[in-house]
């Protein structure tokens, strides 16, 4: 029977295919003492020898779909499970003491898992204990006849359907297939969400019981434009959504046509949109869609993808790839995010009770300078190869402001003093972020070149609402009039004090926002690349003219978030 | 030799005695195998005989210093001592193992433990498995010849020394003996800070290294006007802190004289001060310091003082109670803040990643009406018995407010419909302490009869910066002029549309922030009853006139938190 699930349209398109469901089966058993120990044995190697099989299957389709690298995580498993020490302890365990082949596997795999967890400071045998836990997660499936899902064996066109995705689930999406996806949990900011719009994949999330709404195989249609899911469709819906689907790859097509145009409104006033970007493989992305800048470049990558601080070498490669890539026009490069929800396995910081309120970004730069004088060594160095910002993340208080310009001013000095070339037209910025600096951002001005507004953290520290918290995503209310204020507020201390301001949360490429932004003369907008040339489209079919209320109204006579949503769809009813 | 520590003055008053350390033994053991297990189940028989005797006078001495109820939790130890079940096994273990007793004590105790802990769903039993742990803790410590500290044996004066104190802790302080305490953690705000003003007692927090830079016995000084300790101080210094505590104590008994006075400044304009209290018994306090009103009832202990949700009768009779004693003054009872750091045994919450921005206060209340509805009957019928304000605490968006305004307008319609009287001027208030409600403190401020700011909570939220994290806390800034401008322009707003606005976070009875406040023309200072006469003889000493353009100052020339205390501190020099 047909089902419409409303959730939260999370990356625009529409896809229509099966379902694929990501949901693990039920790997619980009993423990039995078995009479025949020889048929046991013999049980439990045909399905070692079944996993065995499988993996290689999955190895294969993996390197022809993700390619070669993504491939190898494979190889590792493959290779645990023709370790004779591993199997033979589960033979020998099923023997001496007359259990099933679930117990033995069970208890074993447990040994080695907790040997190789105890090693707390070897990334490399960490990442042991997850490799067990993924092949004997396989064998107790065989053993069971239950059936894993796996994203890298997915050979025909789908909708995957899952509670969440994680990151490195997303990450092996073979677009040829996913054709798109729909999640229980998360809203528009979350991980899998920004990752869905960087691959184009049509998304809907936040629906709350698809996995149980759907069945594998089950026809599903994610309509990410407007947040709706399908399933078991009519053939008249089916119909529907394909020529929907159809018609937005049409807009696409158009909308490819403004790449190399200006960012103009109607009445010819140029905006700049900007593309933000986390890893300098990104950079093609970025030039495909026309971006005018880089508003934001996350340098969390450096940082995240090693098993030790980023040396400054490596992290001026990075910047100066990026600064020459984009040919000119400016970069904003972000100095390091860490804490809060992000960290390093070899970097030991304190647990906290509440990390988003904790010692974070800017914060935990000021407290470790050593680490923080590299980072800003290697920007400096870089400054040289095109136009670059820097910018502060999480700055709070003038103090910490002050601070970290003067750390900066010290390592300039002395790139200066030993003859390396810095950039003559380098600019030194921060994140508004803290609502502290919101509020202040007319003294914050004066010591700036210029603003970026972060609304995901804006947003949550205002509302005193966990952005990834499912129990107050009501709270988490982009268009509420009090963020409009701190905003906007920020944006006219920006004028006030001559300085541009930009805006690089993920409410810079939202239609809704797009508009009550142009209204209050935000400079530059930058969003995930894929966006841009819809805004840009946006922002041709707007004129600054008619605008010239908006802001008042939506920061002074809305009185909630809704009505904001309301006041923009009312503006959009004749374009 | 003399050392002297910087703290955080928690708590008036100077404290001069020797150092008690409240600092957990090490109690770790070697796993022994012995030859002679008659010998050692003596040793062990010996162990748990002088713990039984000590126990035995520690309970003595608890229930002469603090009363016979404080000291039953003893008996429950003593109770389990002595139950053969236990110490029998341990002696079982012993000679079956020939083991040390401290490995046969600590096996048998972990059993006990575990088996309590299982049961999960069953208070009572959880809370036995926390006797077991004390009860263990105290024979290993006579087994290893050490000595565990324990508050209520304490029968001289001294000057408590611990890295923190828990809640329960200082529920068990003799003021008698302990003249003071001296902490390496905690902020102003931390429980055990509050406490020590509650309790009178001097108090230096935020040490860092007191309980590794003094020894049991060590002559302490505990400066809470200044927030300074001095360990091993000279003759000179122990007579000059001696009457420094001596000159404070006579200003006290000044300050008593205020007692039936009311609250004026210099130049006659009166202002309500008011007193924050936890539960029906501190109004002895409220009345004996000449409270002008309750401005801040909690009501927690009711849900916290219990295996189970209160019922309508517990709460109606807690609020009458508070509202009769009052005589007629106005009582603000605010609804229930459960979450955040606050959880109870019998409610099953969701575990969340930052609780502070999760779902908390009225949030909860809204998620779970029906005991929400059982709180406002209670507090509807209350009403008939005084002046009753009722008010919402975490109200974030105006959508909140008028949800729970409707419910309490239900609850209302159905309690006249049943003939029970309410009372005719019950007020509705908010708290301001979300962010997002002090930027629209003038649209909050046409649906309320008054609001009431939660510093607290608006100072961790406005800075990003958890109040219980000592990585931050150097970010959690009172005084920050974005702090400050939230604040006016919630009292600007308040006064716009004609309806009072209070304080009852601990910033209301700081001298720092008095006078800022006032020159606000905030209408209601609610703090801990002991800071009322302080802050009663401030006020006598400012005029109105002269505090006109400090506020305009320290919202807009001022660029931080120090800038304004610099200002105050110019202010009150002359004073």
């Amino acid at each position: 029977m047909t089902e419409t699930l409303k959730g939260i349209a999370a990356s625009d398109g529409v896809a229509v295919a099966p379902a694929y469901l990501l949901v693990e089966p039920d790997l619980s058993f009993e423990k039995k003492t078995v009479d025949d120990v020889e048929a046991e044995t013999a049980r439990f190697s045909k399905a070692v020898e079944e996993s065995q099989a499988e993996l290689e299957n999955i190895r294969k389709v993996a390197a022809e779909s993700l390619g070669e690298e993504e491939a190898q995580v494979f190889d590792a498993h493959l290779m645990f499970l023709s370790d004779p020490e591993f199997t033979g302890q589960i033979d020998a365990k099923i023997k001496s003491d007359a259990v099933n082949s679930e117990a033995a596997l069970d208890e074993v795999a447990q040994n080695f898992i907790n040997i190789f967890q105890s090693m707390t400071d070897n990334a490399y045998m960490q990442e042991r204990a997850a490799d067990v836990r993924d092949v004997s997660k396989r064998i107790m499936a065989h053993l069971l006849g239950k059936e894993l899902p796996n994203l890298a064996s997915i050979d025909h066109e789908v909708v995957l359907v899952a509670e969440d995705l994680t990151p490195s689930d997303t990450a092996q999406l073979n677009k040829k297939y996913v054709k798109g996806f729909v999640t229980d949990l998360g809203g528009r900011t979350a991980h899998s969400a920004i990752m869905a719009r960087s691959l184009e994949i049509p998304a809907v999330v936040g629906t709350e019981k698809i996995t149980t709404s759907v069945k594998n195989g089950q026809m599903l249609i994610a309509d990410g434009l407007d947040g709706v899911a399908i399933v078991e469709p009519s053939d008249e819906q089916v119909a529907d959504y394909k020529k929907k689907g159809e018609d937005f790859a049409k807009q696409k097509a158009e909308w490819r046509k403004l790449k190399d145009e200006p960012s103009v409104t109607a009445d010819g006033k140029h905006f700049t949109i900007a593309a933000n970007i986390g890893t300098p493989d990104d950079l093609a992305g970025v030039l495909e869609n026309g971006a005018e800048a880089v508003g934001l470049f996350r340098t969390e990558f450096l940082y995240m993808n090693s098993s030790d601080f980023p040396t400054e070498e490596d992290q001026f490669e990075a910047y100066k790839k990026v600064l020459e890539g984009m040919n000119g026009k400016q970069v904003i490069i972000r100095t390091m995010d860490i804490g809060g929800d992000k960290h390093l396995s070899y970097w030991d910081l304190p647990e906290e009770m509440n990390p988003f309120l904790g010692i974070r970004a800017v914060r935990l730069s000021l407290k470790n300078k050593d680490i923080f004088r590299t980072q800003l060594r290697a920007l400096l160095r870089a400054s040289a190869f095109g136009k670059l910002g820097i910018m502060f993340p999480m700055i709070g208080t003038l103090d910490e402001l002050y601070q970290a310009k003067a750390v900066l001013a010290e390592e300039k000095d002395k790139l200066v003093k030993e003859g390396v070339k810095v950039g003559d037209d380098l600019q030194v910025g921060m994140m508004i972020e803290v609502p502290a600096a919101a509020v202040l951002a007319d003294q914050f001005a004066k010591e700036v070149d210029f603003f970026s507004i972060g609304t995901n953290d804006l947003i949550q520290y205002t509302m005193a609402a966990d952005r990834g918290n499912e129990n107050v995503s009501y709270l988490y209310q982009p268009y509420n009039p009090s963020v409009l204020r701190l905003i906007k507020h920020t944006i006219d201390s920006a004028h006030k004090a001559g300085i541009w301001c930009g805006m690089c949360g993920e409410a810079a490429g939202d239609s809704t926002m797009f508009p009550i932004l142009l209204s209050m003369g935000l400079d530059e907008y930058s969003m995930s690349a894929t966006s841009i040339l819809r805004i840009r489209n946006e922002m041709k079919k707007l004129s600054t003219e008619e605008l010239a209320d908006l802001a008042d109204k939506a920061v002074n006579e809305s009185l909630s978030n809704e009505d904001n949503i309301e006041l923009v769809k009312n503006l959009m009813a004749n374009k």
